[in-house]
C-alpha cells in the first residue's frame, strides 16, 4: 500500500537547517532558527546581496480547479526538485497555511506524495508565527481605532462608516457579524463591527507586497481605516499605529527557511487571500530568491485566470519582477470533469471527455501567452490515467503551438520531474520571455476590469449600476486611479458562475462591490459572493485532532 | 548619567543559547532554538530527569506594592545570579509577559539594572510563540462551541449560559461585551458574548499547572464551557476540542530557556494573571529547573499576602513542590509610602515615616513563617537609600526574629547580592523549613475563604450573600469541595480597600462573585472590581513605538 503524505513527511531525512542555508551562501549566524528544520533569513543577509544578478522566474499557475484536484504546489516542489536533480541551482517559494481552517477541513498539506515541503506539521500549526504577528499587528490598530474614538475622537471618526475589521484566525462565523463596545460607558460608543480570517487582513496584503521594512511601514500608514462624515478619509498613519505595527511585524518580515523531501531550499513565505488580495507569497521572499539561486520556482492561488493574472498584473508590476516562463499544471482527471465526466466515474478511461474538457487549458494557454511569457503545460501524473488519455491533452496543447510533459513528481521525486525541469530550464535559458502587464497604470480603473473581463475571462461585457461607476471614479479623483485591481471572483470558471466550466464565452461580469486597499495598493473588484470569514463543518475535523501515544500529531491530516 | 534598563540589556555580552544549555546539561539536539538566544527544552530531556534529585526553591515576594515600585523580578534575578556568583549552580524562573499591556503603557522589563533577563525586546514581544499559542486553542474552543450551537445544538447548551468567553492578546475595551452571531441565519444564533485578554484564559492556567501534555489535555477536556437550562454543565471535552487544543500546545507548554546579563540560565514560562489566577509560572518550569539546578529562584505575582499565599496554597500543593526559603522584597521607598509619605516627598529621609511603614512588612513576615517556610528581608537598594532608613528597617525587622540583608543588584549585579545569596543559601541548606499549605483538602469551600481572610488578611469576617454560599454549596456537591480557592483582590491592601495601606485590622472581605475554574482547579473568589480586558490611556505607548534607523525597537520601554 501507497504511504500517505504525513507518513512520507515524517519518514523524510531532514538535515540541519543550517546545511540548506549553506547551499544558498547563507551563513548561520545570517539565520535566525526555529527549532532545527526551520529559520528565517536576516535582514543584513538580505541587504548584502541586493547588487547580485537575478536568477530566472518560473511560475506555476493551473487550470480551472476541480474536485480532481490538480497538484499546483505538489508540482512547483516537483519542479524545484527536478531543476536541482539535473544540476542547477533552485530553490521554490510558496506560500504559508492558515491555521484555522485545519480545524474544519482537513489541513492542507505543502505537496504531496515524493514533491512535498518539510516540516509539514508545523507548517500548518504555529510555523515560525508570521500569521500570528499579522494577527496581532492588525489587532492593534482595531484597539487603537476604537481607543481614539473613546477618548473624544479628535480625527471625527464616523463611527458608522469605520472600514477597519477585527481579524482572528480562526474559521468562526458568530464574529462575521457584531455589536461591539457594549456595556455601558468605560466600553465605548455602541458600534456595528465584525472580524474576518487573518488572511484576508490588509496587514497580510501589505506584508506581502513591501519589498522592506520601511515600505511596509508606508503601506500600513496608507491604509484607510474609517471616513469622517464628509467622507473623507483616515488612515492607519493618523491613529499612529504604523510604527507600532512595524515593530510587531518585523520578524514576520523574514522570509522563512525549510526545505523538500530531497533536501532543496524552499522559502516558504505569507500567505494572502486569493479573492479579495493578491493570493501570492511574499515579494521579499521572491526577490530575495532570485539572488540566491539560478531558477526560482514559485506558484500562484487558484487557477491561472486569477492567480497568474494578479501575479503578473500586482506582483510583478509592484515588485519589478518578469517571469521567464509559465508552467501550467493540469491533469487528466481535471480535464475529464470539465468535459463533463462526474468525480465518481473518474476511474475510466475517456479520452472523448478529456479531449471535450482540454477547452479550459487551451485558453489558459493563450490567456498566458498574452502576456508574453512562454509557456510549458505540466500534466501531474495519476496512477489511473491511460496512455491515450495523456496523448489527448498532449496533443491538444501541441495545437495550440505549445508543449504538455508527463511529470511523475508525486510518486517518483525529482527522477519523476526531471524531463519537464529540462524543458522548463531550457525555456527559461533562452530568454524567449518578453514580459508586459495587460494594463498600463495609468488606464481607467474601469478600464482595468473591463481588460481583464475581456481578455482573460472571455466575457462580452461589465456590469456595474452607477453608484460603483461613481465610487471608481471618486477614487480616481483622490489620486488612487493608477493602481492596478484585484479580481474577487469565483475560482471555478472563467465566468462568474462556479459551474460554468470549460472556455464559456457570451457572458457579463456583473460587479458587487469595490474595496480600496490603499495600503497594498490595489482596487479589489468583488464578483459574486465572497467569504472572509468561513465557518466550520458540522464535524470539524478538530474533532479528530489530536497527540498519538508518541506525542505526534493525529487528524490534522 | 546612569544607563536605562534598554541601554544596559542592548549592550549585553549574551552567549549562544546552547552554551548557557550546556551549563544545565542540556545538549543542542534537546534544546529547540528560537534565533539564538532563545530556545525550548525538549519533553524528551524533561522525561528524562525525573529521577534526579530537586534543588533548594527559593520564593521571591514583597510587600504590598506601592507606586515606588519594589523589584521583585529584579530581585529574583539579582539572587540568581549572586548564586551563581558564589559558586552556586543556580538558576531562575519567571513569567512572561502579556503583549497587549505594552502598547498602552511602558513595556516590563524582564528585571532591571544589572539584574535582568535578555533578550528584553523580545520578551516583550512575541517571545516563542506561547502566547500565541494560547489565544488559538482559546480562539478554537471558542469556534467550536457556537459551531456546535450552529449545527443543532446537540449537547442542549443554554446560549444564555455560556461561560466561555473568547480572548485576545490586546487592550480592547470595545470587546469586553459583544453582540455576536448577528447578519441572519447563516452566521448563527445571536447571542452575548464577550473578550478577556489572553493571560486571563483559563488555558493559560491550565497550562501553568500541568505537569505534561497528557495532563494539560485532561485539564482542558475539564473545563466548564456552558450550562444548560437544567444547569448541568457542559465541559470542553463534550465539544471534542480538548485534543486539537493539546495540539495548538504542544510547544507552549515546553520551558524557554534564556539568560540573565551574567549569562547565568533562566527559564521564562507562562504568565498566568495573578487576580483570577494564580499569578506564578508554569509547574513543568519549576518542576524542571530543580532538576537540573541546585538553587532554583522564582517569583509570584502581586504582593505576598496574594502572590505567596497562591504560591503556597494553589502551585506548591497542585505540584507537590515545598519552598526551602522565601525572600520577601522591601524598599526604604516603599515603607516610607506605606508610612504616609507621598511619593512626591520620598527623596527626603524620613526615619518615623520608614518605622511607621513597616508594619506592614511585618506583617508578610508573619504571614509567610506561618506556612512553616523561613524568611529573609531583600532590601532592594535605592541609590537615595540613607544609612539610618536601612538599619531602621535591619532593627524592625530583626525584632520580628527575621534578618534584613541589603542588596545592591540593581546598581552592581551579582556583586552586590553575594550577602543575600550567600545567607539565602545557608538557610536553604540548612532544612528549616517545614511547610505546609494553609488549610486541607477537604475543608469546605467558605471555610477555605475565612482561613485566608483571616490568617493572612488579618480580617474580621468574609461577607457573602446566600447565592453565593449557595454556590459553593452546590460546587461542593458536585464533586469541587476539595479545590483550592484563588482569592482576586486588590493587590494594593491586606483588605479590599486599596488605599488601606501599613498592616490593617478588623476589616471585612465582601465577596462579589464567585467563578469555578474546573480546569485549572481552583474556585476563584472575586472581592471587588477584577477587570480581565484592560483598555488603553488617552495616548497609548504605541504611539510613540517604532523602528529607529538601525533597525532597533523604540519606545517599547
Amino acid at each position: 500500500m501507497a504511504l500517505t503524505d504525513i507518513e512520507i513527511a515524517r519518514a523524510a531525512k531532514k538535515r540541519p537547517i543550517q546545511e540548506i542555508g549553506e547551499k544558498l551562501g547563507i551563513g548561520s549566524d545570517d539565520l535566525l532558527p526555529y527549532g532545527h528544520d526551520k529559520a528565517k533569513v536576516s535582514q543584513t543577509f538580505i541587504n548584502g546581496t541586493k547588487s547580485k544578478e537575478n536568477g530566472k522566474l518560473i511560475l506555476v499557475t493551473a487550470i480551472n480547479p476541480t474536485p480532481a484536484g490538480e497538484g499546483k504546489t505538489t508540482t512547483t516542489v516537483g519542479l524545484g526538485d527536478g531543476l536541482n536533480a539535473i544540476g542547477k541551482k533552485a530553490m521554490v517559494c510558496i506560500r504559508e497555511a492558515s491555521l484555522g481552517p485545519n480545524f474544519g477541513m482537513k489541513g492542507g498539506a505543502a505537496g504531496g506524495g515524493y514533491a512535498q515541503v518539510v516540516p509539514m506539521e508545523e507548517m500548518n500549526l504555529h510555523f515560525t508565527g508570521d500569521f500570528h504577528a499579522i494577527t496581532s499587528a492588525h489587532s492593534l490598530l482595531s484597539a487603537m481605532i476604537d481607543n481614539h474614538i473613546y477618548w473624544g475622537n479628535e480625527l471625527e471618526i464616523d463611527i458608522r462608516r469605520v472600514v477597519w475589521r477585527r481579524v482572528v484566525d480562526m474559521n468562526d462565523r458568530a464574529l462575521r457579524q457584531i455589536t461591539a463596545s457594549l456595556g455601558g460607558v468605560a466600553n465605548g460608543f455602541p458600534r456595528e463591527a465584525g472580524f474576518d480570517i487573518t488572511v484576508a487582513s490588509e496587514v497580510m496584503a501589505c506584508l506581502c507586497l513591501a519589498n522592506d521594512l520601511d515600505d511596509l511601514q508606508k503601506r500600513l500608514g496608507d491604509m484607510i481605516v474609517a471616513y469622517r462624515r464628509d467622507r473623507s478619509p483616515v488612515y492607519c498613519r493618523d491613529i499612529k499605529a504604523d510604527g507600532a505595527m512595524t515593530v510587531l511585524l518585523k520578524d514576520a518580515m523574514q522570509p522563512n527557511l525549510v526545505q523538500t523531501l530531497e533536501n532543496n531550499p524552499a522559502f516558504v513565505h505569507g500567505g494572502p487571500f486569493a479573492n479579495i488580495a493578491h493570493g501570492c507569497n511574499s515579494v521579499i521572499a521572491t526577490t530575495t530568491a532570485l539572488k540566491l539561486a539560478d531558477y526560482v520556482v514559485t506558484e500562484a492561488g487558484f487557477g491561472a485566470d486569477l492567480g497568474a493574472e494578479k501575479f503578473m498584473n500586482i506582483k510583478c508590476r509592484k515588485a519589478g519582477l518578469a517571469p521567464d516562463c509559465v508552467v501550467l499544471v493540469a491533469t487528466v482527471r481535471a480535464m475529464k470533469m470539465n468535459g463533463g465526466v462526474a468525480k465518481a466515474d473518474l476511474g475510466a478511461e475517456n479520452v472523448e471527455a478529456v479531449k471535450a474538457g482540454c477547452a479550459n487549458l487551451g485558453r489558459h494557454i493563450g490567456n498566458v501567452k498574452s502576456f508574453g511569457v512562454p509557456v510549458v503545460v505540466a500534466i501531474n501524473h495519476f496512477t489511473g490515467d491511460t496512455e491515450a488519455e495523456v496523448q489527448a491533452v498532449q496533443e491538444f496543447v501541441a495545437a495550440q503551438g505549445s508543449e504538455a510533459i508527463i511529470s511523475r513528481h508525486w510518486a517518483d521525486g525529482s527522477k519523476g520531474s526531471e524531463a519537464l525541469a529540462r524543458r522548463v530550464a531550457e525555456i527559461a535559458d533562452a530568454g524567449m520571455a518578453n514580459f508586459a502587464p495587460l494594463y498600463a497604470d495609468d488606464m481607467p480603473l474601469f478600464q482595468k476590469i473591463e481588460t481583464i473581463a475581456k481578455r482573460i475571462y472571455h466575457a462580452d461585457e461589465v456590469l456595474a449600476d452607477k453608484k460603483i461607476r461613481d465610487q471608481l471614479k471618486a477614487w480616481e479623483d483622490q489620486g488612487y486611479g493608477n493602481l492596478p485591481v484585484c479580481m474577487a471572483k469565483t475560482q471555478y470558471s472563467f465566468s462568474t458562475d462556479p459551474n460554468l466550466r470549460g472556455a464559456p464565452t457570451g457572458h457579463s461580469v456583473p460587479i458587487r462591490e469595490v474595496r480600496l486597499s490603499a495600503g497594498a495598493g490595489f482596487v479589489v473588484v468583488v464578483c459574486g459572493d465572497i467569504m472572509t470569514m468561513p465557518g466550520l463543518p458540522r464535524v470539524p475535523s478538530a474533532e479528530k485532532i489530536g497527540l498519538n501515544e508518541a506525542g505526534e500529531v493525529e487528524g490534522l491530516f
